[in-house]
């Protein structure tokens, strides 16, 4: 039997793989020793056989040398990132990226585009006219140095076996793996040259864990093979059983971080959870990078940068640094918008007591402003704008969203999507408890 | 998510797929729908959630419609093959197939080539000099019409999906699986005509299925989706714990084929097992083509046209008919043969306790005279002839076997294959029970 066979029928078998057979397993993948056919038939085995702890740092290893690794040890202050697993209305990274800027860490930020119902940094950076997410090393290192953050794409060179591993697994059902999970996720971290990493892991109708035990388990895998792999990390896990903020759509959720990053949130819009989230972060961030002594210390230090305008500052010096467009950002009416609204009303009175928060993501795909598919294209503009959110007393005919719907949405069209809307909210009689925001830290 | 993905998640979750699925499935791998990568992150599904009845049906079906479906009916007389799961030693069906036609029934026979430890009917008939198993459907019929039994191999237009999937499942360690197993062996015996089958399912030590119950689960599925598909079936449970009669190696069973079938076996030489289990299977077939009342009179029949004489005209006219050399199955001295022999002795006086039949086959795949992969040459002289069985006494020093072994084996090479050898032979005090041919009938 070949070799990469005797790597699937022992990991098929439940047996641990060693280290070495791993790191031949994925180098083999780029040299063409191992088919695609091989690898799908693995990471299948691995879904049903999971990884040791071993296995799982042993695939991250790999996969991170499968390409580049920056080193930015010649950047002075600790180098420290955040990561979310994904969900609707987080728009954290854009607030929390130039805040811990403000804060003295320098945060060397990767991020994704959206794809089904998660939305990605990317797109809602995009949103701005011209901001260039795609620069060179020597930019993304000269920007961490002048500004203290940088907000680009994944580039080409690094992690290139995770890419070619998360597209067959895209499309061979085997994407809700936890070790798989990890090893993704952490390669390209760890590439990126940061000394400690925050984790934000979803937990809830809107995330990719439903459950609490998986976000648990995803957390603590997390948080186990980053300091398996000598890096500093601290693990959140929070609520996703509604959007976070009161934004859902790409321009929608810039508008909103502007807001929070200018301390000036409408009253009639509710941003507390997204803020106080963004503080919170920042203060683990700053506790593991030595800026405060503790976390008490930590927030407060946050929540000063965030209303003395030091965010705000950083967020338009990485701004004009990248290319995009500061009379957008100053005035937001200047960001896409679409020319049509529609507010979708509560059909009965009571108190708002779920989400499908999955159904929301979905459904802004369905306006156009999330990808069904990795080469869609999106309209920045459409989305919508929570008046009520969990918890909420509404009276019947109240609205509950003002939708930001695309010009060619017809009647008929219209009733579907409202329809959609309709089916992922339920309205109670009895006020329901709202789920806590941050439930486990560890 | 895209179909294929779809199909291979609900058997990733345990869900029951649809004909209708399977049936777009295994389409989709000839119109390049389904990628191959994504076929063997199914396969690998399959393996751990198994499938239904139902499932393997299906996919019995699809495989079958992917390729041509020989119509025998133009033939007179019940048509009826066997198949067996493998071992070594097999030589049944060399007898078998002309004794089935010299007693009334049409043996329309396509088998296959050894690989890894296992033997194949094809290698033993090239054996003979030009014997021809690559015969057009044409000249197949004609051989069922004229002689009444035609041994060949599978066309190419026979179940494509299933060579297909056959090679990808050799390379992603995904071949041990029943419902696979099944429905990959009756696609391609239905494909070829026969209204019913019978099945010699071995189990023990030198067979693909190691224990009675994963045996009997085998056996039983073939039995129930030959049915579900509208075929008569016959299952039996044999022993292989040890070689099927005295010879291993492709001339050298040939050689004791031929002299079964002249009922002339050497007094010294024990074909015994094979002469039985070549009659009982001939019984089933009878009794399921109706040309025997019960397998009682069945085995009457076979016995009297094997030592008749009958057995072994069919074999001499198909012979003819598909081009081999007449003069080398009537002396057998001029069928290859190595020029080196030398004799593996008992260490030590006692019963012969156990015989490691796999490391037999594998033995016999390092003498090369079979393969490691599917492309390798094989040597159809050389082999083992069995003086000692199961349950033999046998004195310190006395031969076990006569080894006929290539030309250029060298003292070192000499040493290493009889190590081979004497580490799969077990020698004991006592004497122990020899497992009982026939295990299980239904």
């Amino acid at each position: 039997m070949s070799s990469p066979a005797w790597t699937i029928q022992k990991k098929r078998d439940g047996e641990e793989l060693s280290s070495a057979e791993i790191h031949a397993f994925i180098k083999g993948l780029a040299t063409g020793d191992v088919a695609d056919y091989q690898a799908t038939a693995f990471l299948m085995a691995v879904f049903f056989r999971g990884m040791s702890l071993g296995e799982t740092v042993a695939l991250t290893e790999a996969m991170l040398a499968s390409g580049e690794r920056y080193d930015l040890s010649s950047i002075s202050g600790p180098k420290i990132d955040k990561h979310s697993t994904g969900g609707v209305g987080d728009k954290v990274s854009l607030i929390l990226a130039p805040l811990a800027a403000a804060c003295g860490l320098k945060v060397p930020m990767m991020s994704g585009r959206g794809l089904g119902h998660s939305g990605g940094t990317l797109d809602k950076l995009e949103s701005i006219q011209n901001f260039d997410v795609r620069l060179s090393r020597e930019r993304f290192e000269e920007e961490l140095k002048l500004i203290g953050c940088s907000m680009i794409g994944q580039s080409a060179t690094i992690a290139p076996a995770d890419k070619k591993l998360y597209a067959l697994r895209d499309v061979t059902a085997t994407v809700e793996c936890i070790p798989l999970i990890v090893a993704s996720i952490l390669s390209k971290k760890i590439a990126e040259g940061s000394d400690a990493l925050v984790f934000d892991v979803k937990v809830g109708s809107g995330a990719f864990m439903k459950t609490r035990e998986s976000a648990l388990k995803l957390g603590r895998t997390l948080s186990q093979v980053s300091k398996k792999m000598g890096l500093k990390a601290r693990v959140l896990l929070t609520d996703m059983n509604q959007p976070l903020g009161y934004a859902v759509g790409n321009s929608l959720e810039m508008i909103e971080s502007i807001q929070v990053l200018r301390d000036q949130t409408p009253d009639e819009l509710a941003s507390g959870d997204l803020k106080e989230l963004t503080i919170q972060l920042c203060a683990q961030m700053l506790e593991l990078g030595g800026l405060a002594r503790n976390t008490v210390d930590g927030r407060k230090l946050a929540h000063s940068k965030l209303t003395n305008g030091s965010a705000w500052k950083v967020f338009e010096e990485m701004v004009r640094f990248q290319g995009g467009s500061i009379e957008q950002i100053r005035n937001t009416a200047l960001l896409p918008k679409t020319s049509k609204t529609v507010q979708w009303k509560a059909k009965k009175r009571g108190f708002i007591a779920k989400i499908n928060t999955e159904a929301v993501g979905r459904l802004l795909v369905e306006l156009g402003g999330g990808r069904k598919q990795a080469a869609d294209t999106i309209d920045p503009a459409v989305g919508l704008v929570f008046h009520r959110k969990l918890g909420a007393k509404v009276a019947n005919g109240e609205p509950i969203v003002t939708a930001h719907i695309p010009e060619n949405a017809d009647k008929t069209r219209l009733f579907e999507l409202e329809a959609m809307f309709q089916g992922a909210v339920e309205i109670s009689r009895a006020r329901k408890p709202v789920p806590k925001l941050i439930i486990e830290l560890f």
